[in-house]
């Protein structure tokens, strides 16, 4: 019995399954922060693909500057809400709930504001500005609110140790939690008892002297009895150890704790379920039945099933491999997780969005800006004559090419698989789109030999068979050539393809 | 039946068990580099307490001015060695190896050589050094060498993702492993086929752009494949972040590298073991059975054995454990685990480094400078009236006080549990030497209840009944003291009593 779709109520709600979709930026939306067709288009897409709870991406409590960002500040934006909370909940069993942030001010120069320079009276708008929102989110028809305490913003800089100010919201952890706790119970008294009010905020800073999950622990049971139904983790993501990029306002994602924020191909599996485990340990030994929700490079159905099972969390937050195929929970459940459009975790999305860029995935068919949509079962087939895969080593990288296979209604991409050694298990290490009938490998070592394989896949997911293995070795007086895939990142994200190694330089 | 106490061999030497103790700074060097009493001292007593393999602290492999420091780097430096080996292998079961180091120049500006100022007269030299070193640890005795390729020294710079050579010495991983390799092959060279040889390295290097543990894992076949017989794992602890106090050489373990690189009580329980796991799924699946080193806050029988058996590593590595208590794997061994003298991850030995003191273990009998012995099995006794304990809540924190317990042989400390709440589980929190009878908690939330509880220790780690708990609420007006741990490492890390949440500020 799968765990994975067992239901979960969380007060007024019942979500079908443990599968969460985190708050994730977009940049479909206008500077005007009011819902447009692509962000109705992003979100009802994800409902029709299953997941347990759709947490729609942070939309400002306030009124503030900001690039193209949501905005819950006011009731101009209330019908534009309430109509994509309708088509969401028309389109599938999920439960959908806004995350709603406050943020402070940047500036080109690389100035930010700090917490330190809030005064009493702004705190308390910060209270304001959130309680009203939440009710707002309610009236709206949302099934509940997230509340924004991770990463770079307000309510997290009041929670890190880092945290500047001197008075009774700074310092200690309980100073520290002292306006995350007053902004909980407002909202709490703003939406009602039965209302459900999650809270997502890091489990670890991963910033010198940042806290870790052992203060998570207690964090996170404060933040349950004051009145958080369920707490979402996540990692890094700060101001402090960003890189300065001279004329652009600070990105909190440049540094090491981008990185651990959303850990890419270079990270193993799960790299950060230590966190909520930890966490998790923590609430449960004081007596609280919170849900956790574990996030962090979760991608495939046993590894999912294993976290629920550990007790390393009850949810499975899953952003880059549902934007990669919002049809995942749907697949997984009907047991058909072969089909599912397996994110490579190259962060192209990540480095679409650090370059204030629409965030889409790689993978999709270009010109598309969606996940397609098929029902087929028929996988595609390769030629009559076979792949004909070969792999030679060529102008300081491996050279993969192919016969392009054929489906019935339409190819949609390759999986390339990949070994160290000839005999060594292949294992995913790329995908690319069905245009191509080649593939680039510059991460090679000299005297080291490499094995390739393929699969084709169409729009629905089914995929074909595997090619036989190729291998080719690497000559030891191999030169590399400068890495493309980096720098057509840098130039144009959208145009790479989904490898699974972009963040090499 | 223990795998931990399964013998291992590795070429011509055969571990006993499957602890090591990893390379650990003592700063009980002088200047001149020469073996003395106190390292002596310090090494035969880990030899005594049963570790299956011991590596004695980085000795340089050149002539470089640097702060105390063993050296390796010329004969007049090998009977101190020789000695030192003769002395071990008397004393105790375990094998003993060398870390063999070369690093480049500091100077107190902040200043610091790095390797793209090498020129390839100076790399050739680096591998005539190593190679020469080498040799000398084989005629002094030692049953193997272990290179370092860790934290922030040359062969560690040149893996580094962050190499900035842009000649066949940097640039792609190949390039960067050109050296290392080198290294390794003329080190084999040297001591021929049956000496061990082992390397330690970065499994993740836990900075910007570092690499992590999927570059770490091809790293770890190709050192494998040049020569190393085993793969000892350790993380961070760079000069990228590191934090320049002026006037001071960088320290590479003051950034948030440094805190991944000795996990504190912050970190829960094994927080690196995902990186020795995926390294060594990728050895493994290399066809190699190289042996791993994991390490990183793994203190206890129950976490080491099961690192074992999930395949996360072969070997143990404990170094602030066995810094503790020495006779760790003795007691282990003889299923006395109760009487170890557990480490408390407070990380006063890196804050006595980071002093450029004497690293001593704050836990240990003032003024002793070693961990004592004792082969007394009889523990300790509270008064016929009991403990008394209590706690208060006064002037900012939890006071807790006792009355003192009694040895037939002599007390050594108190170890002081506790749990958030009334009723969770206490959890050791801290120890306190066995002069106190009284211990300060400042880490308290206002309106939260705790819990604490005790138990007395002997000199040979005996420990005496568990107090009954005693609870206090903190007022919710908690208005808290200056940490004054913090503060008492700052002024002098020596006076510390071995506090669980020492790295507070």
């Amino acid at each position: 019995m799968s765990l994975l779709f067992t239901p979960l109520a969380i007060r007024s709600m019942t979500l079908p399954n443990r599968i969460v979709l985190p708050a994730m930026v977009t940049r479909l939306s206008g500077e005007d922060g009011v819902v447009n067709d692509d962000i109705r288009a992003r979100y009802v897409r994800y409902a029709k693909g299953g997941a347990g709870l759709i947490v729609v991406e942070a939309m400002a409590v306030h009124q503030s500057k900001s690039g193209p960002l949501l905005r819950i500040s006011s009731d101009d934006f209330a019908p534009g809400l309430a109509d994509l909370a309708t088509r969401c909940h028309d389109a599938g069993p999920g439960k959908v709930v806004p995350q709603i942030i406050h943020f402070l001010k940047i500036s080109r120069s690389g100035w930010r504001q700090t917490v330190d320079m809030l005064s009493a009276q702004e705190i308390d708008d910060i209270v304001d500005a959130y309680g009203t929102a939440a009710a707002r989110a309610r009236a709206c028809g949302f099934d509940g609110v997230e509340l924004h305490m991770a990463h770079a913003y307000t309510l997290s800089s009041f929670l890190s140790r880092l945290n500047p100010r001197r008075d009774a919201y700074g310092g200690t952890l309980e100073n520290r939690l002292r306006l995350p706790v007053r902004v909980i119970e407002r909202v709490r008294a703003s939406v009602g008892g039965d209302f459900p009010v999650g809270v997502r905020f890091l489990g670890e800073e991963c910033i010198r002297n940042g806290y870790t999950p052992v203060e998570a622990g207690p964090i996170a049971v404060r933040l349950a009895r004051a009145g958080a139904d369920y707490i979402s983790l996540s990692a890094g993501g700060k101001f402090e150890d960003a890189r300065h990029i001279p004329g652009e306002p600070l990105y909190p994602y440049t540094g090491y704790s981008g990185d651990r924020c959303m850990p890419g191909s270079n990270y193993p599996d799960g790299a950060n379920l230590y966190i909520p485990e930890a966490v998790r340990a923590c609430v449960r030994a004081a007596g609280l039945e919170t849900p956790i929700v574990a996030a962090g490079k979760i991608g495939s159905l046993e590894l999912a099933e294993k976290v629920i099972e550990r007790g390393q969390g009850d949810l499975i937050g899953m952003a880059r491999a549902l934007l990669a195929d919002p049809d995942l929970p749907k697949k997984w459940q009907r047991g058909r997780e072969e089909a599912v459009v397996r994110c490579v975790y190259g962060n192209v999305c990540k480095a679409l969005d650090e370059n204030f860029r629409r965030v889409d995935c790689t993978l999709w068919p270009k010109k598309l800006g969606q996940a397609p949509e098929s029902e087929d079962t028929v996988p595609p087939e390769w030629p009559a004559s076979g792949a004909e895969l070969t792999a030679e080593y060529k102008d300081g990288r491996v050279l993969v090419r192919w016969k392009s296979a054929t489906d019935n209604e339409q190819m949609y991409g390759y999986q390339v698989f990949r070994a160290e050694g000839a005999d060594a298990p292949l294992t995913h290490f790329a995908s690319t789109r069905s245009a191509s009938s080649r593939f680039e490998d510059p991460r090679v070592i000299g005297g080291e030999t490499y094995s390739y394989a393929l699969r084709p896949y169409d729009l629905a997911g089914n995929r074909g068979a595997m090619t036989p293995r190729v291998t080719v070795v690497v000559p030891i007086e191999h030169v590399p050539a400068a890495d493309p895939v980096h720098l057509q990142i840098a130039k144009d994200p959208g145009a790479v393809e989904g490898c699974a190694v972009v963040t090499g330089r």
